[in-house]
């Protein structure tokens, strides 16, 4: 048995991860000044943190998987571990991806918006190569439900090295060239400088006019213009978004109205529906796992490597 | 090497399936007086087909899985053996289902609708119980997808004995009861006496405000007045809607606009479409099994027997 762990657990507080990070080893502790870990579960209120933040902290713990953002404001110090809950939430938000990506391809979304009878059937995922930019935890459970749909996923990394779960893989820099034998593109990969605008007018011209591009990452990975051009034009056949640019997406943009689009309000990654209830399991067992590490000197699970951006 | 069988197939007609026939061991005649088999192939000009029918025809195949109607208007007669593709869509007909079930669950009808930035978040498939009315080929295909998001499928017929690709079987008269431990019903069971207006009201309420009925089946098995005030009054989450009563579904029908419903229009199974593209493959291994076992004295794949209704 390991001595406890002095751990602040706040400010949004759950006595579901409460009592499985004290059976973790926890100690839950008032005041951030008495924690050796930190974790902090407010999203909207990461900056308050900082007022939080005491030297003898070794370990803060983000409620969210991206933190480009906080990376970009000289957040994140290199003075203890910071882990981010990267992965952790990839049952959920696989699970969202393909409800847009069905939205699509069934026409659901086209048919809300007509309100009427009308033979418009889309088509099957059976047989149909989908791409999934991102090969990580996120693009691995979207590739195992494709899977289940007799779809072919095809998945993204920086080097195309094999990764498990994927018919294939390619390497980023070959997205334009892939996708022209795709029907689908699920966008599930860290924002990062090489991410950034990654798909363009050509990406969405290759998927063609039945084609559907599915993102869940950032609104910032598309060229958002490029995407209202192609489906305003019938280039592109559909678009399912999790995430804008920006966010929220303001009334009346194009997306909005665009026959075969639907924007929800990023809800893939229950993080932001505090206090996590749709995830709370999968939240409370990679903290239990990152306080029994952090006790026993293991590598903590999520770590954030602010040179590579996420 | 058996003998050759004289088989008419039309009036629509495709080169792949007709190919396939002939390596089944099918000889294409032009006259349907010539034939020993008539591949029926148009389900809108189903009474056509009795001016084709001559007393050497040992075999009828209907394209169509439901043949209630036809089974209504004494259609169907006792001198040869009829055959329905029953469950030869059931890949197809699923997929439709679960995107009209996460339509639902995941509020993308409701976003669409809505067309502004708001939180609705919906729920998860992950651990909830999914009832499916029929377990068989399609309620199969169905629980086979459920599975992969991590829903427990909960099959009903009509003695409750237990299925494969279920977690668990009930019989279909107990449903009611056994909906209020559910999240979601998806209705995939041929329409008979049994099974018209089956789910009502009562039904309907023990799915509750988040629940979800999803419909691949025939709009009579739902009292879709029922249906429409129980969604109305907020007593149920949303409603997925392949079929309905009548179709078409007139235009200014309450279920074109209520907020977190949707109708698609007889879409989920293909054969609507002519020459039944998103489907030939199945189509055509499921005549050309039949092909070969007339042609042999087998048993024939999907026999309608008129005193089930199916």
């Amino acid at each position: 048995m390991n001595p406890t762990l002095p751990v602040y657990f706040g400010p949004v507080r759950h006595p579901d991860v409460e009592a499985r990070l004290v059976a973790a080893g926890a100690e839950l502790v008032d005041a951030p000044a008495d924690a050796r870990a930190l974790i902090w579960t407010d999203p909207f209120k990461a900056r308050d943190l900082i007022g939080a933040l005491h030297p003898v902290v070794e370990w803060v713990s983000l409620p969210m998987a991206g933190v480009d953002r906080l990376i970009a404001a000289g957040f994140i110090d290199n003075t203890r571990v910071w882990t981010a809950t990267k992965g952790v939430y990839a049952d959920a938000v696989a699970e969202h991806a393909i409800a847009l990506l069905l939205a699509c391809s069934r026409r659901i979304a086209a048919a809300v918006r007509r309100g009427s009878w009308s033979s418009d059937p889309g088509w099957r995922l059976r047989g149909e190569r989908i791409a999934i930019l991102g090969a990580g935890g996120i693009g691995r459970a979207v590739a195992d439900r494709l899977v289940a749909f007799g779809a072919i996923p095809i998945g993204f990394n920086s080097d195309g090295r094999p990764a498990p779960g994927f018919a294939e893989t390619a390497r980023s820099s070959a997205l334009a060239e892939t996708l022209a034998g795709c029907r689908g593109l699920i966008i599930a990969v860290p924002f990062t400088a090489e991410t950034n605008g990654l798909v363009g007018e050509r990406e969405l011209e290759a998927l063609g006019p039945d084609g559907v591009v599915v993102n869940v990452a950032r609104g910032e990975i598309i060229d958002q213009q490029a995407l209202v051009t192609a489906l305003a034009d019938g280039r592109l056949g559909g678009a399912g978004l999790d995430v804008t640019d920006p966010e929220p997406l303001p009334d009346g943009h194009p997306l909005w109205s665009l026959a075969n689009a639907v924007v929800t309000s990023h809800n893939a990654n229950p993080y932001r529906q505090l206090p996590w209830d749709a995830c709370v399991a999968e939240y409370a067992e990679h903290l239990a796992g990152n306080v029994a590490a952090l006790a026993s000197g293991q590598p903590l699970d999520g770590v954030v490597d602010v040179s590579k951006g996420y």
